[in-house]
């Protein structure tokens, strides 16, 4: 029997949760089957289980490609010459994703998964991972801008992530009611919260 | 037969609605039946049916008491003396809730309706309105003080309102993976924005 390459089994990989994306977001995590996930990606039955047992493992597996797409995109936005650049190419990509039909299928699951994961205990790390892992990534880089100087010493580097997170998840969530969500008046919202983190002097409000 | 008063089937109501949220919260709402809910209110089956034929309707029934409640608050929350503390008194409630046990039982069921909404097109205004009952209740407060020169002419109410609401709704999420959730930091997160939309000058963020 010819040996698989790791590139090859990574192409189908990538085939399996693209077609399961899709069957979840028609039918629904609950009542979606592993056989209309075969169905769906063209590929046979044995192809799929040899890689994944279950349902779970699917949307786990889903869930753990994106977060490798969002370490490579805070990479990526670190190469940008100041902090407000870097923070911004954040901003810009996160909110862009919002009307981009591809993205709000895979988000659509995301919905799901924080559903099912209150009754499935093997789905409970992976709906909070949806936070916690890109929560770390930004909560880490304001910290590291903070010791460089570039970011207010006052400021809260974990809550401030954590509300732009909550931020954007909510923002995932209207965007699933509104298929015409104005972009544009909320990147100046994300600014006053941008602008007030990287001016050292506004990092700590005043009691209006 | 006795004409039963308005209060008395008001009072059966809300059993029947906080029953159905246990039972929501414990089981989702695609498990839970009426017979769970019938069981957990200890009233009796004619009770319920005489006033909920389905599911459903018990859970547009628990986001309309919901949208009562916001709409009360707003009204008591206008009576401040000040724009800021008008602004204050509201972010404390609903940031308060994220650590208060009934309303994290009552946002389990919220996050239940989201999901569910997907694929049930008789919950999608329910889902829907969410957000939107809400959204309108403090764009038209942001833009009504706007009016009266107590807010930044340049802020786009609409859009802070989705904002503050989108930023809500994911701490909903953090607080139920996270049972330690810290209120306070988050409050100076919000306060960076509501000292800004009261502040003229800084209505306008400028490009750092």
């Amino acid at each position: 029997m010819p040996k698989v390459s790791q590139q090859y089994l990574q192409a189908r990989s990538s085939e399996i949760l693209d077609a399961a994306v899709v069957c979840f977001a028609r039918s629904g995590f609950h009542k979606a089957t592993m056989r209309d996930i075969v169905r769906e990606s063209g590929l046979s039955a044995g192809a799929i289980y040899n890689l994944f047992s279950s349902k779970q493992e699917i949307i786990a597996a889903i869930a753990a490609r994106r977060h490798d797409e969002e370490r490579r995109l805070f990479e990526e936005a670190l190469k940008q010459a100041t902090v407000a650049k870097s923070l911004k190419a954040i901003r810009d990509h996160f909110l862009s994703e919002l009307n981009s039909p591809k993205q709000r299928l895979r988000r659509r699951v995301t919905v799901q998964l924080w559903a099912e994961a209150q009754h499935d205990s093997t789905l409970q790390k992976v709906a909070r991972d949806t936070f916690a892992k890109p929560h770390k990534l930004l909560r880490d880089l304001l910290t590291d801008w903070q010791h460089r100087g570039e970011i207010a010493r006052q400021m809260d580097a974990d809550a401030m992530a954590r509300f732009l997170i909550a931020a954007f998840h909510g923002l995932v969530l209207q965007s699933e009611w509104d298929e015409r969500l104005a972009i544009k008046p909320l990147l100046d919202i994300f600014d006053v919260l941008l602008v007030a983190a990287t001016r050292p002097e506004s990092g700590q409000p005043s009691d209006p």
